[in-house]
């Protein structure tokens, strides 16, 4: 007998709620029924961006969200800065180049946030730079990087700031327009808490005005039908109906709990993570003033395989954490807790690495990494 | 007490078996619980696509598949022929269009299936053509193309046939292979009984040969990373995990059954709708050769608007049918017996078009449609 657990950056669990609400009888996409139901979403969908701008739902996953804004605010040849502090950094850098956009890259180390001074400096260098391409939360490494400054240094400028917050929007603040946010991208299948499907991208008026001169080629994923038919409430191609009445169910969950709290939450859940860490004995890849609250990225201890550590806790205690990518292989372990995760959803992943990790030799007092996550909880 | 029956080109019912095996608990989409199960439906997706080839998987809706095709197979200035026999065949264009690639286009009038020859004469007459774009089962319209004859026309030239099979694959037969068609896109919200939310193309060697010369900008549906990841039956990206649970299952159903008892069912509905379609007094679209078996096609008699009839159907008797598209608005109306469909559905779609009928003063012997529908099903 098996209960499977994801402490994982997505897709996360999903609650009973959500796969109910999923469930046939299929509604058709251009009902009244239908319209009804997306009107309420989309609006709904504003208040987890915490923005006024229009929301568009496209069919896809969180990288189909993040080519969008390329292929929509830039052409060929136009010049951007692009920050790549991980994996997913280096997803915009790889999509720069795929539609021949000039890529002024911003290395931040795997671990560290991207200073928003780095940012300043680069525009300055570069003042034709049309875009600004960066990470909410970098889900390689765990850290969460300053949207706020970095909104009010790029807002000074003509370039538009694209955040790729895939895997932090409604968890962590993520405040569009008070940080003057220009294209807000996510998916989903992470603090949204459904399975993977769904990619949004939020965009403003003046990554609208970029849109507008953008010659970059497109169609599924064109802004300018996108948005001719949100105001319709509505897709230009057929949305993914039961993913959508899943996502109304989430929305109601998040607005249940009140967004706030969603964010407290999260913060909690991180701190006692992080206070597992510590006590456990291991060190955090991040510095503590950059380490998120949706992913805890650990340094696995010496004469230990991260990858092995992955297994175990998959294969014998079945929860599923996740391994360091590209250098960072075997080298990292990453215990995430975001979307419908709860205190003692993380109390057993604790319990369960520690075990594990004992078993593969390190040198771990059982239970040590429990009780300073108790002690966050009861605090 | 309401209950909603489809009777559209898509999204089609979902059956409660699929509905039950998309709920939760997630699997995470790098697990081998995952791509255990995502190595069994790619080998069945072949059964159904009738194919040896790789068929892809994409978290898009059947759009996303058809941009997927152009962008990987052809270059900006590249000369393709492209069928425009509906609303879908438009789609074809459109994209071209919106690629910089110079499309040879064949008009066939609405509701009339394009002939072989006219597909030959445009290679010949265009011998450098890389690519035709046609449409097995054009849904504005009813009509399902001889795939067969085009497949043998085509497959002389050095010219590659790219088929928009969405609404047709699994409904009826489009042998790829046997065929010889090159790149075959499919949704999963039709034949397939599921939401939508996934669309698929199979790609021949032939096409493959296209895809490494192509130069159109591509990242989300790059052939080249989901042949890659498909080797490994992953995904380059995220895929929509609880949809393909259902494709699972989706898929088991078609296999219990058997593909050809599928394309008998959709047959022997069709036939139905026909003859009740003449018992009514109504007239086809197109004429009965050109009649697919997927969707049927109606003209409103003279006086009603056939937007109303759509609207009373769906108000008054919870029944989703669709109107005409484009120029066709108002003046046809879509019969569809697509998917999870049984005998009975069409018969109380075909009892509740008698009676909206009716109702806008049509002269229509209600009982007429229907007992046509049961003799044939008695037959």
């Amino acid at each position: 007998m098996n209960k499977f657990v994801l402490l994982t950056p997505g897709p996360t669990m999903v609650p009973e709620r959500i796969g109910k609400a999923m469930q046939p009888p299929i509604i058709h996409h251009r009902a009244p029924a239908f319209v009804k139901i997306f009107t309420k979403v989309c609006e709904d969908l504003k208040y987890v961006f915490c923005t006024k701008n229009d929301v568009f739902t496209f069919a896809a996953s969180g990288t189909g969200a993040m080519e969008s804004a390329v292929v929509n605010l830039l052409s060929a040849g136009d010049k951007a800065v692009v920050v790549v502090s991980g994996k997913f950094g280096e997803r915009w850098k790889l999509l720069c180049e795929a539609y021949g956009v000039n890529a002024v890259v911003i290395d931040v180390e795997w671990g560290k946030a991207v200073k928003p001074a780095q940012i300043e400096e680069a525009l300055r260098e570069n003042p034709d730079a049309k875009a600004v391409f960066t990470t909410l939360s970098e889900t390689s490494t765990g850290v969460v990087a300053d949207l706020k400054t970095i909104g009010a240094v790029v807002a000074e400028t003509p370039a538009a700031l694209v955040v790729d917050a895939i895997s932090g929007l409604g968890a962590t603040p993520c405040l569009m327009d008070e940080w003057q946010l220009d294209v807000v991208v996510a998916g989903s299948q992470k603090a949204l808490m459904l399975p993977p499907g769904l990619a949004f991208a939020a965009v403003s008026e003046k990554a609208m005005k970029l849109v507008e001169a953008s010659t970059l080629p497109k169609f599924y994923f064109d802004y300018k039908k996108y948005r001719k038919m949100v105001e319709k409430n509505q897709t230009p191609y057929t949305p993914a109906v039961s993913l959508i009445l899943g996502l109304q169910e989430a929305i109601n969950m998040i607005k249940e709990e009140g967004l706030e709290n969603v964010y407290a939450r999260h913060a909690r859940l991180a701190k006692a993570a992080r206070a597992a860490v510590k006590a456990m004995g291991l060190e955090m890849l991040s510095s503590p003033e950059d380490a998120g609250n949706i992913c805890t990225a650990v340094k696995v201890p010496d004469g230990v395989d991260g990858n092995a550590l992955v297994k175990i806790m998959r294969d014998e205690h079945k929860i599923t954490i996740t391994g360091g990518q590209e250098h960072l292989k075997g080298k990292i372990f990453r215990i995430s807790h975001l979307g419908y995760v709860v205190d003692f959803d993380l109390i057993l992943g604790i319990a369960a690495i520690e075990m594990s990790l004992k078993k593969l030799g390190a040198d771990i007092q059982l239970g040590s990494g429990v009780a300073a996550a108790q002690q966050v909880f009861m605090s």
